[in-house]
Protein backbone atom coordinates (compact mmCIF):
# COMPACT_ATOMS: atom_id res chain seq x y z
CA UNK A 1 0.00 0.00 0.00
CA UNK A 2 1.19 3.41 -1.05
CA UNK A 3 0.32 7.10 -0.35
CA UNK A 4 -1.25 9.55 -3.04
CA UNK A 5 -1.32 13.27 -2.44
CA UNK A 6 -2.20 15.64 -5.42
CA UNK A 7 -3.32 19.06 -5.50
CA UNK A 8 -5.47 21.70 -7.99
CA UNK A 9 -5.30 25.20 -7.66
CA UNK A 10 -6.02 28.57 -9.47
CA UNK A 11 -3.07 30.18 -7.86
CA UNK A 12 0.26 28.73 -7.70
CA UNK A 13 0.09 27.66 -4.36
CA UNK A 14 2.65 26.15 -2.19
CA UNK A 15 2.07 22.29 -0.69
CA UNK A 16 4.61 22.85 2.23
CA UNK A 17 1.51 21.95 4.63
CA UNK A 18 0.25 18.95 2.90
CA UNK A 19 3.24 17.19 2.57
CA UNK A 20 4.47 18.08 5.71
CA UNK A 21 1.83 15.47 6.79
CA UNK A 22 2.45 12.92 3.70
CA UNK A 23 6.34 12.82 4.65
CA UNK A 24 5.94 11.44 7.61
CA UNK A 25 3.98 8.84 6.98
CA UNK A 26 7.35 7.53 4.50
CA UNK A 27 8.70 5.26 7.24
CA UNK A 28 7.15 7.66 10.63
CA UNK A 29 3.64 7.70 11.08
CA UNK A 30 3.09 4.83 8.18
CA UNK A 31 5.18 2.55 6.75
CA UNK A 32 5.79 3.51 3.81
CA UNK A 33 10.12 3.21 3.78
CA UNK A 34 10.68 2.89 -0.11
CA UNK A 35 10.95 5.71 -1.52
CA UNK A 36 8.76 9.14 -2.45
CA UNK A 37 8.41 11.55 -5.49
CA UNK A 38 6.93 14.74 -6.10
CA UNK A 39 5.75 16.26 -9.57
CA UNK A 40 5.37 20.42 -9.46
CA UNK A 41 3.92 21.71 -12.50
CA UNK A 42 4.73 25.80 -13.43
CA UNK A 43 2.99 26.13 -16.18
CA UNK A 44 3.50 23.70 -18.39
CA UNK A 45 7.14 23.09 -16.98
CA UNK A 46 7.55 20.38 -14.76
CA UNK A 47 9.95 19.76 -11.77
CA UNK A 48 10.47 16.31 -10.00
CA UNK A 49 11.81 15.27 -6.82
CA UNK A 50 12.59 11.57 -6.45
CA UNK A 51 14.40 9.44 -3.98
CA UNK A 52 14.08 5.99 -2.92
CA UNK A 53 14.81 6.32 0.44
CA UNK A 54 12.26 7.55 3.16
CA UNK A 55 10.87 10.78 2.97
CA UNK A 56 10.78 10.94 6.71
CA UNK A 57 14.42 10.98 6.91
CA UNK A 58 15.22 12.69 3.01
CA UNK A 59 17.27 15.47 2.82
CA UNK A 60 15.26 16.50 -0.47
CA UNK A 61 12.16 16.33 1.25
CA UNK A 62 12.97 18.60 3.98
CA UNK A 63 14.00 20.74 1.68
CA UNK A 64 10.60 21.06 -0.21
CA UNK A 65 8.77 20.79 3.34
CA UNK A 66 10.58 24.11 3.70
CA UNK A 67 10.86 25.64 0.68
CA UNK A 68 7.94 26.57 -0.82
CA UNK A 69 7.70 25.77 -4.55
CA UNK A 70 4.65 27.38 -6.00
CA UNK A 71 2.44 25.42 -8.17
CA UNK A 72 -1.10 25.21 -9.69
CA UNK A 73 -0.83 21.26 -10.05
CA UNK A 74 0.97 18.40 -7.84
CA UNK A 75 1.44 14.90 -7.60
CA UNK A 76 3.16 13.09 -4.77
CA UNK A 77 3.66 9.27 -3.92
CA UNK A 78 5.35 7.64 -1.07
CA UNK A 79 5.94 4.24 -1.76
CA UNK A 80 5.81 0.77 0.26
CA UNK A 81 7.01 -1.60 -2.59
CA UNK A 82 5.20 -4.65 -3.48
CA UNK A 83 5.90 -5.30 -7.21
CA UNK A 84 9.38 -3.97 -8.47
CA UNK A 85 12.67 -3.59 -6.81
CA UNK A 86 13.06 -0.45 -4.18
CA UNK A 87 15.30 1.84 -6.73
CA UNK A 88 15.07 4.82 -8.61
CA UNK A 89 13.42 3.80 -11.41
CA UNK A 90 10.35 2.54 -9.90
CA UNK A 91 10.02 5.65 -7.54
CA UNK A 92 6.51 7.27 -8.57
CA UNK A 93 5.58 9.84 -10.15
CA UNK A 94 6.58 8.06 -13.85
CA UNK A 95 6.48 11.16 -16.63
CA UNK A 96 5.84 10.77 -20.68
CA UNK A 97 5.46 13.84 -22.89
CA UNK A 98 2.32 13.45 -25.37
CA UNK A 99 0.80 16.69 -27.48
CA UNK A 100 4.14 18.61 -26.23
CA UNK A 101 2.65 18.29 -22.45
CA UNK A 102 4.28 16.19 -19.58
CA UNK A 103 2.20 14.15 -18.26
CA UNK A 104 2.93 12.61 -14.86
CA UNK A 105 1.24 9.72 -12.81
CA UNK A 106 1.48 8.19 -9.76
CA UNK A 107 -0.82 4.90 -8.60
CA UNK A 108 -1.68 2.81 -5.46
CA UNK A 109 -2.18 -0.75 -5.44
CA UNK A 110 -1.43 -4.14 -7.73
CA UNK A 111 -2.27 -4.94 -11.25
CA UNK A 112 -1.88 -8.62 -12.14
CA UNK A 113 -1.05 -9.52 -15.25
CA UNK A 114 -0.83 -6.12 -16.49
CA UNK A 115 2.47 -7.27 -18.70
CA UNK A 116 0.44 -8.95 -20.83
CA UNK A 117 -1.08 -6.68 -22.31
CA UNK A 118 0.96 -5.00 -25.41
CA UNK A 119 2.51 -1.54 -25.78
CA UNK A 120 3.20 0.29 -28.85
CA UNK A 121 4.55 4.25 -28.07
CA UNK A 122 5.63 4.43 -24.51
CA UNK A 123 7.07 1.61 -22.71
CA UNK A 124 8.24 1.37 -18.63
CA UNK A 125 11.98 1.82 -17.29
CA UNK A 126 12.06 0.33 -14.32
CA UNK A 127 9.73 -2.83 -13.43
CA UNK A 128 7.21 -1.92 -11.72
CA UNK A 129 3.42 -2.71 -12.59
CA UNK A 130 2.53 0.58 -12.19
CA UNK A 131 5.05 2.44 -14.61
CA UNK A 132 3.71 -0.42 -17.34
CA UNK A 133 0.06 0.79 -16.68
CA UNK A 134 1.03 3.95 -16.97
CA UNK A 135 2.62 3.69 -20.53
CA UNK A 136 -0.41 1.19 -21.36
CA UNK A 137 -2.77 4.35 -20.51
CA UNK A 138 -0.69 6.88 -22.41
CA UNK A 139 -0.88 4.46 -25.25
CA UNK A 140 -4.36 4.07 -25.30
CA UNK A 141 -4.73 7.84 -25.43
CA UNK A 142 -2.31 8.73 -27.94
CA UNK A 143 -3.73 5.59 -30.22
CA UNK A 144 -7.60 6.87 -29.55
CA UNK A 145 -6.59 11.01 -29.50
CA UNK A 146 -3.29 11.52 -32.18
CA UNK A 147 -4.00 15.10 -31.41
CA UNK A 148 -5.51 16.67 -28.35
CA UNK A 149 -8.83 17.01 -28.23
CA UNK A 150 -10.76 19.99 -28.42
CA UNK A 151 -13.41 19.10 -25.27
CA UNK A 152 -11.78 17.15 -22.21
CA UNK A 153 -15.08 15.60 -21.31
CA UNK A 154 -14.43 12.66 -24.16
CA UNK A 155 -10.65 12.31 -22.71
CA UNK A 156 -12.27 12.14 -19.38
CA UNK A 157 -14.60 9.11 -20.16
CA UNK A 158 -11.52 7.41 -21.66
CA UNK A 159 -9.64 7.24 -18.96
CA UNK A 160 -12.70 6.54 -16.76
CA UNK A 161 -12.98 3.05 -19.19
CA UNK A 162 -9.51 2.78 -18.76
CA UNK A 163 -9.24 2.76 -15.09
CA UNK A 164 -12.49 0.26 -14.83
CA UNK A 165 -10.67 -2.21 -17.09
CA UNK A 166 -7.38 -1.81 -14.69
CA UNK A 167 -8.74 -2.20 -11.64
CA UNK A 168 -10.33 -5.33 -13.13
CA UNK A 169 -6.99 -6.36 -12.57
CA UNK A 170 -6.91 -5.74 -8.91
CA UNK A 171 -6.51 -2.34 -7.11
CA UNK A 172 -6.02 0.89 -9.13
CA UNK A 173 -6.02 3.90 -7.09
CA UNK A 174 -4.84 6.52 -9.80
CA UNK A 175 -3.58 10.08 -9.86
CA UNK A 176 -2.84 11.56 -13.64
CA UNK A 177 -2.35 15.14 -14.76
CA UNK A 178 -1.05 16.81 -18.20
CA UNK A 179 -0.23 20.23 -16.34
CA UNK A 180 -3.62 21.43 -16.54
CA UNK A 181 -6.40 18.94 -15.64
CA UNK A 182 -6.18 16.36 -12.56
CA UNK A 183 -7.82 13.18 -12.43
CA UNK A 184 -8.25 11.42 -9.72
CA UNK A 185 -9.54 7.47 -9.99
CA UNK A 186 -10.39 5.51 -6.89
CA UNK A 187 -10.43 1.62 -6.63
CA UNK A 188 -10.39 1.29 -2.85
CA UNK A 189 -9.26 4.70 -1.41
CA UNK A 190 -9.23 8.16 -1.79
CA UNK A 191 -10.48 11.90 -0.32
CA UNK A 192 -10.56 15.13 -1.52
CA UNK A 193 -11.41 18.51 0.01
CA UNK A 194 -11.92 22.03 -1.80
CA UNK A 195 -10.81 25.20 0.34
CA UNK A 196 -11.65 28.47 -0.60
CA UNK A 197 -12.91 31.42 1.78
CA UNK A 198 -14.08 31.71 4.13
CA UNK A 199 -10.81 30.22 4.81
CA UNK A 200 -9.78 28.32 8.29
CA UNK A 201 -7.08 26.66 10.49
CA UNK A 202 -6.19 23.09 10.10
CA UNK A 203 -4.33 20.49 11.55
CA UNK A 204 -2.38 17.98 10.45
CA UNK A 205 -3.48 14.53 11.90
CA UNK A 206 0.69 13.21 11.02
CA UNK A 207 2.81 16.64 12.74
CA UNK A 208 2.58 18.56 14.79
CA UNK A 209 1.46 21.44 12.25
CA UNK A 210 -1.44 23.64 12.49
CA UNK A 211 -2.08 26.44 9.99
CA UNK A 212 -4.33 29.27 9.26
CA UNK A 213 -5.20 29.54 5.44
CA UNK A 214 -7.06 32.68 6.38
CA UNK A 215 -3.55 34.38 6.11
CA UNK A 216 -1.83 32.29 3.62
CA UNK A 217 -4.66 33.09 1.11
CA UNK A 218 -6.76 35.73 -0.93
CA UNK A 219 -10.27 35.47 -1.14
CA UNK A 220 -10.48 34.48 -4.79
CA UNK A 221 -8.32 31.17 -3.95
CA UNK A 222 -9.25 28.13 -4.87
CA UNK A 223 -6.85 24.76 -3.51
CA UNK A 224 -8.35 21.17 -3.75
CA UNK A 225 -6.34 18.07 -2.31
CA UNK A 226 -6.81 14.96 -2.75
CA UNK A 227 -5.04 12.33 -0.64
CA UNK A 228 -5.34 8.80 -0.12
CA UNK A 229 -6.70 9.29 3.49
CA UNK A 230 -7.42 12.38 4.73
CA UNK A 231 -4.50 14.59 6.07
CA UNK A 232 -6.45 16.86 8.71
CA UNK A 233 -8.72 15.98 11.23
CA UNK A 234 -10.99 19.13 11.59
CA UNK A 235 -11.72 19.78 8.29
CA UNK A 236 -14.47 17.83 5.85
CA UNK A 237 -13.23 15.33 3.21
CA UNK A 238 -15.66 13.33 0.90
CA UNK A 239 -14.43 10.04 0.13
CA UNK A 240 -14.48 8.84 -3.04
CA UNK A 241 -16.38 5.26 -3.68
CA UNK A 242 -15.00 2.33 -6.04
CA UNK A 243 -14.65 2.87 -9.84
CA UNK A 244 -15.38 6.92 -8.64
CA UNK A 245 -13.40 8.91 -11.33
CA UNK A 246 -13.43 13.08 -10.32
CA UNK A 247 -11.16 15.67 -12.84
CA UNK A 248 -9.95 18.80 -11.43
CA UNK A 249 -9.45 22.14 -13.04
CA UNK A 250 -7.83 25.43 -11.37
CA UNK A 251 -8.92 23.74 -8.23
CA UNK A 252 -12.46 23.55 -9.58
CA UNK A 253 -14.32 19.75 -10.37
CA UNK A 254 -15.13 19.72 -13.76
CA UNK A 255 -16.11 16.09 -14.24
CA UNK A 256 -17.69 13.02 -11.92
CA UNK A 257 -17.84 9.92 -13.36
CA UNK A 258 -19.20 6.98 -11.50
CA UNK A 259 -17.94 2.90 -11.39
CA UNK B 1 25.28 31.63 -24.66
CA UNK B 2 24.92 28.95 -22.37
CA UNK B 3 27.31 26.34 -20.50
CA UNK B 4 26.94 22.63 -20.35
CA UNK B 5 28.39 20.39 -17.78
CA UNK B 6 28.20 16.24 -18.26
CA UNK B 7 30.27 13.24 -16.35
CA UNK B 8 30.17 9.59 -17.34
CA UNK B 9 32.36 7.42 -14.64
CA UNK B 10 32.95 3.80 -13.69
CA UNK B 11 31.82 3.91 -10.22
CA UNK B 12 29.20 5.95 -8.51
CA UNK B 13 30.17 9.44 -8.27
CA UNK B 14 29.21 13.05 -7.20
CA UNK B 15 29.96 16.01 -8.93
CA UNK B 16 29.78 18.56 -6.02
CA UNK B 17 33.00 19.75 -6.66
CA UNK B 18 32.52 20.57 -10.69
CA UNK B 19 28.75 21.55 -9.61
CA UNK B 20 29.99 24.11 -7.05
CA UNK B 21 32.27 25.86 -10.04
CA UNK B 22 29.40 25.59 -12.69
CA UNK B 23 26.60 27.37 -10.32
CA UNK B 24 28.78 30.11 -9.69
CA UNK B 25 29.15 30.95 -13.66
CA UNK B 26 25.10 31.11 -13.38
CA UNK B 27 24.61 34.97 -12.01
CA UNK B 28 28.01 35.44 -10.60
CA UNK B 29 31.73 34.55 -12.35
CA UNK B 30 29.45 34.16 -15.15
CA UNK B 31 26.38 35.76 -16.93
CA UNK B 32 24.18 32.97 -17.38
CA UNK B 33 21.46 34.17 -14.77
CA UNK B 34 18.59 32.28 -16.08
CA UNK B 35 17.99 29.36 -14.97
CA UNK B 36 20.08 25.92 -14.83
CA UNK B 37 19.21 22.31 -14.56
CA UNK B 38 20.62 18.84 -13.42
CA UNK B 39 19.94 15.44 -14.51
CA UNK B 40 21.64 12.34 -12.49
CA UNK B 41 20.85 8.98 -13.59
CA UNK B 42 21.43 5.97 -10.85
CA UNK B 43 21.30 3.03 -13.11
CA UNK B 44 18.14 3.70 -15.42
CA UNK B 45 16.54 5.82 -13.02
CA UNK B 46 17.06 9.74 -13.38
CA UNK B 47 16.56 12.56 -11.02
CA UNK B 48 16.21 16.16 -12.61
CA UNK B 49 16.99 19.15 -10.47
CA UNK B 50 15.51 22.61 -12.42
CA UNK B 51 15.51 26.32 -11.18
CA UNK B 52 14.37 29.17 -14.01
CA UNK B 53 16.47 31.11 -11.61
CA UNK B 54 19.70 31.90 -11.10
CA UNK B 55 21.70 28.77 -9.81
CA UNK B 56 24.16 31.32 -7.95
CA UNK B 57 21.44 31.89 -5.46
CA UNK B 58 18.91 29.49 -5.91
CA UNK B 59 18.26 26.85 -2.46
CA UNK B 60 18.23 23.78 -5.04
CA UNK B 61 21.32 24.18 -6.13
CA UNK B 62 22.73 24.77 -2.89
CA UNK B 63 21.32 21.30 -1.86
CA UNK B 64 22.98 19.91 -4.68
CA UNK B 65 26.31 21.55 -4.19
CA UNK B 66 26.33 20.25 -0.14
CA UNK B 67 24.09 16.83 -0.27
CA UNK B 68 26.56 14.18 -2.60
CA UNK B 69 24.69 12.44 -5.39
CA UNK B 70 26.16 9.95 -6.28
CA UNK B 71 25.64 8.50 -10.04
CA UNK B 72 27.24 7.34 -13.14
CA UNK B 73 25.86 10.11 -15.84
CA UNK B 74 25.35 13.60 -15.54
CA UNK B 75 24.10 16.43 -17.72
CA UNK B 76 23.77 19.75 -16.38
CA UNK B 77 23.38 23.36 -18.02
CA UNK B 78 22.85 26.87 -16.93
CA UNK B 79 21.36 28.99 -19.03
CA UNK B 80 21.44 32.69 -20.63
CA UNK B 81 18.20 32.78 -22.98
CA UNK B 82 18.33 33.97 -26.20
CA UNK B 83 15.47 32.11 -27.47
CA UNK B 84 12.10 31.76 -25.50
CA UNK B 85 11.67 33.54 -22.43
CA UNK B 86 12.89 32.37 -18.90
CA UNK B 87 10.16 30.17 -17.31
CA UNK B 88 10.71 26.08 -16.46
CA UNK B 89 9.56 24.42 -19.65
CA UNK B 90 12.33 26.28 -21.68
CA UNK B 91 15.14 24.93 -19.00
CA UNK B 92 17.47 22.48 -20.24
CA UNK B 93 17.94 19.42 -19.64
CA UNK B 94 15.00 18.43 -21.32
CA UNK B 95 13.98 14.44 -21.01
CA UNK B 96 11.60 12.10 -23.11
CA UNK B 97 11.83 8.18 -22.81
CA UNK B 98 13.02 6.14 -25.89
CA UNK B 99 13.37 1.91 -26.01
CA UNK B 100 12.31 2.10 -22.01
CA UNK B 101 14.98 4.64 -21.26
CA UNK B 102 15.46 8.07 -20.06
CA UNK B 103 17.55 10.15 -22.36
CA UNK B 104 18.44 13.74 -21.12
CA UNK B 105 19.95 16.43 -23.12
CA UNK B 106 21.12 20.02 -22.70
CA UNK B 107 22.14 22.27 -25.61
CA UNK B 108 24.36 25.33 -25.94
CA UNK B 109 23.53 27.23 -29.25
CA UNK B 110 21.03 28.69 -31.69
CA UNK B 111 19.41 27.28 -34.46
CA UNK B 112 18.21 28.95 -37.05
CA UNK B 113 15.21 27.70 -39.07
CA UNK B 114 14.99 24.19 -36.89
CA UNK B 115 10.88 24.70 -36.78
CA UNK B 116 10.70 23.72 -40.46
CA UNK B 117 11.65 20.18 -39.51
CA UNK B 118 8.82 18.17 -38.89
CA UNK B 119 8.15 16.24 -36.02
CA UNK B 120 6.57 12.99 -36.14
CA UNK B 121 6.81 11.36 -32.10
CA UNK B 122 8.40 13.56 -29.69
CA UNK B 123 6.88 17.48 -29.17
CA UNK B 124 8.54 20.10 -27.38
CA UNK B 125 6.55 21.59 -24.31
CA UNK B 126 8.48 24.77 -24.36
CA UNK B 127 9.67 27.39 -26.94
CA UNK B 128 13.35 27.08 -27.28
CA UNK B 129 14.74 25.77 -30.32
CA UNK B 130 17.23 23.69 -28.34
CA UNK B 131 14.08 21.65 -27.39
CA UNK B 132 12.72 21.59 -30.43
CA UNK B 133 16.29 19.96 -32.02
CA UNK B 134 16.21 17.03 -29.57
CA UNK B 135 13.02 15.96 -30.63
CA UNK B 136 13.72 16.30 -34.16
CA UNK B 137 16.94 14.16 -32.87
CA UNK B 138 14.50 11.92 -30.87
CA UNK B 139 12.52 11.42 -33.53
CA UNK B 140 15.34 10.42 -36.35
CA UNK B 141 16.56 7.74 -33.66
CA UNK B 142 13.47 6.39 -33.17
CA UNK B 143 12.97 6.31 -37.11
CA UNK B 144 16.04 4.82 -37.97
CA UNK B 145 16.12 2.29 -34.78
CA UNK B 146 12.72 1.38 -34.06
CA UNK B 147 14.30 -1.02 -31.56
CA UNK B 148 17.77 -0.66 -29.80
CA UNK B 149 20.36 -1.29 -31.61
CA UNK B 150 22.93 -4.49 -30.67
CA UNK B 151 25.96 -1.94 -31.51
CA UNK B 152 26.65 1.45 -30.36
CA UNK B 153 28.85 2.56 -32.97
CA UNK B 154 25.88 2.68 -35.93
CA UNK B 155 24.14 5.10 -33.51
CA UNK B 156 26.84 7.32 -32.81
CA UNK B 157 27.52 7.73 -36.03
CA UNK B 158 23.91 8.94 -36.55
CA UNK B 159 23.88 10.92 -34.02
CA UNK B 160 27.05 12.75 -35.52
CA UNK B 161 25.43 12.90 -39.02
CA UNK B 162 22.57 14.37 -37.26
CA UNK B 163 24.34 16.78 -35.01
CA UNK B 164 26.79 17.88 -38.14
CA UNK B 165 23.34 18.83 -39.89
CA UNK B 166 22.07 20.76 -36.75
CA UNK B 167 25.34 23.08 -36.90
CA UNK B 168 24.92 23.85 -40.46
CA UNK B 169 21.86 26.36 -38.78
CA UNK B 170 23.74 28.14 -36.26
CA UNK B 171 25.76 26.39 -32.86
CA UNK B 172 25.00 23.18 -31.67
CA UNK B 173 27.39 22.45 -28.65
CA UNK B 174 25.50 19.43 -26.96
CA UNK B 175 25.28 16.65 -24.35
CA UNK B 176 23.00 13.93 -25.20
CA UNK B 177 22.86 9.98 -22.62
CA UNK B 178 20.29 7.62 -22.75
CA UNK B 179 21.72 6.62 -19.09
CA UNK B 180 24.76 4.42 -19.88
CA UNK B 181 26.48 6.47 -22.94
CA UNK B 182 27.16 9.78 -22.50
CA UNK B 183 27.41 11.43 -26.34
CA UNK B 184 29.12 14.96 -26.58
CA UNK B 185 29.24 16.91 -29.97
CA UNK B 186 31.57 20.19 -30.02
CA UNK B 187 30.35 23.31 -32.30
CA UNK B 188 32.14 25.47 -31.19
CA UNK B 189 32.97 24.99 -27.54
CA UNK B 190 33.84 22.01 -25.00
CA UNK B 191 36.72 20.37 -23.18
CA UNK B 192 37.07 17.01 -21.56
CA UNK B 193 39.56 15.39 -18.69
CA UNK B 194 39.74 12.00 -17.28
CA UNK B 195 40.85 11.71 -13.79
CA UNK B 196 41.99 8.14 -12.89
CA UNK B 197 45.01 7.18 -10.48
CA UNK B 198 47.11 8.41 -9.83
CA UNK B 199 44.82 11.01 -8.90
CA UNK B 200 45.87 14.55 -7.67
CA UNK B 201 44.40 17.98 -6.10
CA UNK B 202 42.22 20.15 -8.92
CA UNK B 203 41.56 23.87 -8.11
CA UNK B 204 38.71 25.36 -9.32
CA UNK B 205 38.62 28.30 -11.45
CA UNK B 206 35.37 30.07 -10.38
CA UNK B 207 35.20 30.01 -7.16
CA UNK B 208 37.68 29.16 -3.44
CA UNK B 209 37.45 24.94 -3.41
CA UNK B 210 40.41 22.40 -4.12
CA UNK B 211 39.71 18.60 -3.32
CA UNK B 212 42.17 15.97 -3.15
CA UNK B 213 40.83 13.44 -5.04
CA UNK B 214 43.16 10.51 -4.21
CA UNK B 215 40.97 10.91 -0.46
CA UNK B 216 37.89 10.93 -2.54
CA UNK B 217 38.39 7.89 -5.06
CA UNK B 218 39.68 4.38 -5.21
CA UNK B 219 42.50 3.22 -7.51
CA UNK B 220 40.20 1.61 -10.29
CA UNK B 221 37.89 4.65 -10.34
CA UNK B 222 37.61 6.44 -13.48
CA UNK B 223 35.87 9.58 -13.97
CA UNK B 224 35.48 12.01 -17.36
CA UNK B 225 34.14 15.74 -16.91
CA UNK B 226 33.46 17.57 -20.22
CA UNK B 227 32.14 21.30 -19.79
CA UNK B 228 31.82 24.33 -21.95
CA UNK B 229 35.19 25.58 -20.50
CA UNK B 230 37.49 24.07 -18.39
CA UNK B 231 36.89 24.41 -14.61
CA UNK B 232 40.03 23.67 -13.25
CA UNK B 233 43.01 25.56 -14.03
CA UNK B 234 45.83 22.82 -13.05
CA UNK B 235 44.56 20.24 -14.78
CA UNK B 236 44.68 19.68 -18.85
CA UNK B 237 41.73 19.64 -20.32
CA UNK B 238 41.41 18.58 -24.33
CA UNK B 239 39.59 21.08 -26.26
CA UNK B 240 37.12 19.53 -28.99
CA UNK B 241 37.39 20.80 -32.18
CA UNK B 242 34.65 21.78 -34.45
CA UNK B 243 32.48 18.60 -35.65
CA UNK B 244 33.83 16.65 -33.56
CA UNK B 245 32.02 13.78 -31.20
CA UNK B 246 33.15 12.09 -28.39
CA UNK B 247 31.26 9.19 -26.84
CA UNK B 248 32.08 8.18 -23.58
CA UNK B 249 30.65 4.66 -21.36
CA UNK B 250 31.99 4.30 -17.66
CA UNK B 251 34.43 7.28 -18.23
CA UNK B 252 35.84 5.62 -20.50
CA UNK B 253 36.96 7.29 -24.19
CA UNK B 254 34.39 4.70 -26.86
CA UNK B 255 34.32 6.38 -30.12
CA UNK B 256 35.43 9.35 -31.36
CA UNK B 257 33.85 10.97 -34.75
CA UNK B 258 35.50 14.12 -36.54
CA UNK B 259 33.30 16.75 -38.67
Amino acid sequence: MCELLGMSANVPTDICFSFAGLMQRGGKTGPHRDGWGISFYEGRGLREFKDPFPSCTSEIAKLIRNYPIKSHVVISHIRQANAGRVCLENTHPFTRELWGRYWSYAHNGQLKGIKKKALNYYFPVGTTDSEYAFCWIMDQIRTAFPKKPRSNKALSRLLHTLSEELRSLGVFNMLLTDSSHLYCYCSTKLSWLTRQAPFDRATLKDDEFTIDFEKETTPNDIVTIIATEPLTDNESWARLNTGQMVVFKDGVLLHQLNG
